[in-house]
């Protein structure tokens, strides 16, 4: 593992658990039956120990996106042409697509970044980090090389860090890839042993031979390069993308910096896994979005530990789930900072008795 | 049945199958896979088919909330004293409950109507319409005369149109009434036949005997006044409550003025069954919120085919899941106003090339 990886994860600290016990203690003055805001109470506790205080606020959000192609759609395991990697790509800069539809109507920011596509443009709005014109085809070989790996991560880590610098107050990670609901499924069933059966899916949309053609790929592609699930570079590496392994830092990078990171579907969720695994303190940082109707999206939540806030049966990708989730967390964090206590909310007799007398002087 | 509720009924009309094919078209036309925005695509095709046409939006945005007391308090059935309704009823308008915290950060209005609380009382904000100072207790007799009931549901049916002459684009549908989940399972047991068994919960958190004690206080009820399912008035008038009656006419109402009108929590759900069953129309125009917790939720759910869209464990009531679902509503209408579609997204070659030649001459 590479030094800048290895002080990233070494500096991802606890959640503060004074803040949250002040959070939790405040969550029960409030004027309700104990508990009865579930996971909005939960949500807002949580926000609280990661920005070690109450006063939390997803005011300012950004969708960072990170566009990588993956050479396995040569094997026509997507219901796409790659050249929509690239179209989509400048469309969230032009502002067309889904996340950047619902990010302009949620004021939420988004930071493109290009790890890999194939082809070479500039166009405002997107960062250039072409790490390669797409990664290696899964059904004939290794993705990337390891020192790939760790660049892509690296640039995730960056991304995430300088949403914080620029005074974000919580993100989410989506991407543009055509094929990578294949190599997320190669990469989910590396980390947990799941069968290809289970994690393997649709993704857009893509024909009956196609799927089958889709399972039998992640199957051989685990089967041939022997990823090590106890090292998830490894895995990234040799079935997974460019755009898993950037959202993978982007994870690690939200936590290293303290900032409430939300998972969208199923490439994120998986994305999330890798972090969690290479620093299981992760976890603490993550919110749950949309519940993916993509096959793997259920193992992977469920091997996070996370369950979803919104069921939308969503399956775009691109970030699209994270513009609402964030107004969601945002409700959570208003609840615990405005609403009122018991104090606030009692109406005693003296309190009743100017109230009635307020009511005949207003006769 | 009294003329008033019967000319209400008798115009609610279907939704607006044109409205709907075009909203349908203009979603296949946008940039994504088929149906990969899901549940969000759904709710702009059937809101367009509500208002009739594409251009929907939830905008301005009120909770209906109505209060009333319920006479079953004194079994002990609550966790709560029955002066936390008039306290909250009051405090819903100095803007510090949960609903009210969440509707002045979402931008949302309250309408906070007396329509049964036990108390004598004015205060700005909090509209008077008390039809008596609390219902009769089902444990000894029914809540209500007919007449009563029928003036409740008129409250609720004038209430929404009274949102729809102020320029609401969306509603929802509150309460507060210590006591009225045991009259919400009362009546919803009567309408459907489930056994209390099913229906019946804890509530606010009610102690072990309270919760036996509810469980057969529902039964007993049912079982002395027979209440006629197939007369959903009579059910409210003899297990139900006055802010059930009203709920259940503020979604009648919400349908006859073309309002799209969303389902809060349990008491929420059991009014709007309420509806359903005097016009099952109605059901053409309610969104559900939040998946509540309480017990009898998922039955009322269920026998209305709705799916919440937010998975929060909330059991607080008010309405409070009401601002938060605005939002998600919101997020589906601006999805169908305002992404792009194919013919938008096309990055053909000229486009491309044109891409390239900028970026040469930026360099």
């Amino acid at each position: 593992m590479d030094a800048f990886l290895k002080e990233c994860l070494a500096g991802i600290g606890p959640l503060d658990e004074n803040a949250m016990a002040a959070a939790r203690a405040r969550q029960d003055a409030l004027a309700k039956p104990p508990r009865s805001l579930g996971r909005l109470e939960d949500i807002s506790i949580r926000f609280s120990g990661i920005v070690g205080g109450l006063h939390g606020a997803a005011g300012r959000r950004r969708v960072l996106i990170f566009s990588a192609d993956n050479g396995v759609v040569a094997e026509g395991v997507a219901s796409a042409p790659q050249s929509v990697t690239l179209a989509q790509t400048i469309n969230f800069a032009r502002g067309l697509t889904g996340v950047a539809t619902l990010a302009r109507h949620f004021h939420t920011e988004l930071h493109v970044v290009d790890v890999g596509v194939n082809a070479d443009f500039v166009y405002p709005g997107v960062e250039n980090r072409k790490i390669a014109h797409g990664t290696g085809n899964i059904a004939r070989g290794p993705a990337m090389r390891r020192e790939q790996a760790l660049a892509a991560i690296r640039i995730g880590i960056e991304t995430a860090q300088k949403a914080k610098r620029d005074g974000m107050e919580i993100i989410g990670v989506g991407e543009m890839g055509i094929g990578n609901t294949t190599t997320s499924s190669a990469v989910l069933s590396s980390l947990t042993g799941l069968s290809p059966a289970r994690t393997v899916g649709r993704g857009g949309g893509v024909s009956d031979a196609g799927f089958a053609r889709k399972r039998e790929i992640v199957e051989d592609a685990i089967a041939r390069e022997k990823p090590d699930p106890g090292d998830p570079v490894d895995v990234l590496a040799k079935v997974g993308g460019f755009d898993i392994a950037a959202m993978t830092g982007a994870f690690l990078g939200a936590a290293r910096a303290r900032l409430p990171v939300v998972v969208d579907g199923y490439i994120s969720a998986v994305a999330a896994l890798c972090a969690v695994r290479l620093c299981p303190r992760t976890a603490d940082y993550l919110f749950a979005s949309h519940a993916s109707c993509e096959a793997g999206y259920a193992c992977a939540m469920e091997t996070l530990g996370l369950s979803p806030i919104l069921d939308l049966e969503m399956r775009l990708g691109e970030g699209s789930g994270c513009p609402i989730a964030f107004e969601v967390i945002d409700a959570a964090l208003t609840v615990l900072r405005e609403m009122g206590t018991f104090a606030d909310a009692k109406i005693d007799d003296a309190y009743l008795a100017e109230i009635r007398r307020n009511a005949r002087l207003q006769r």
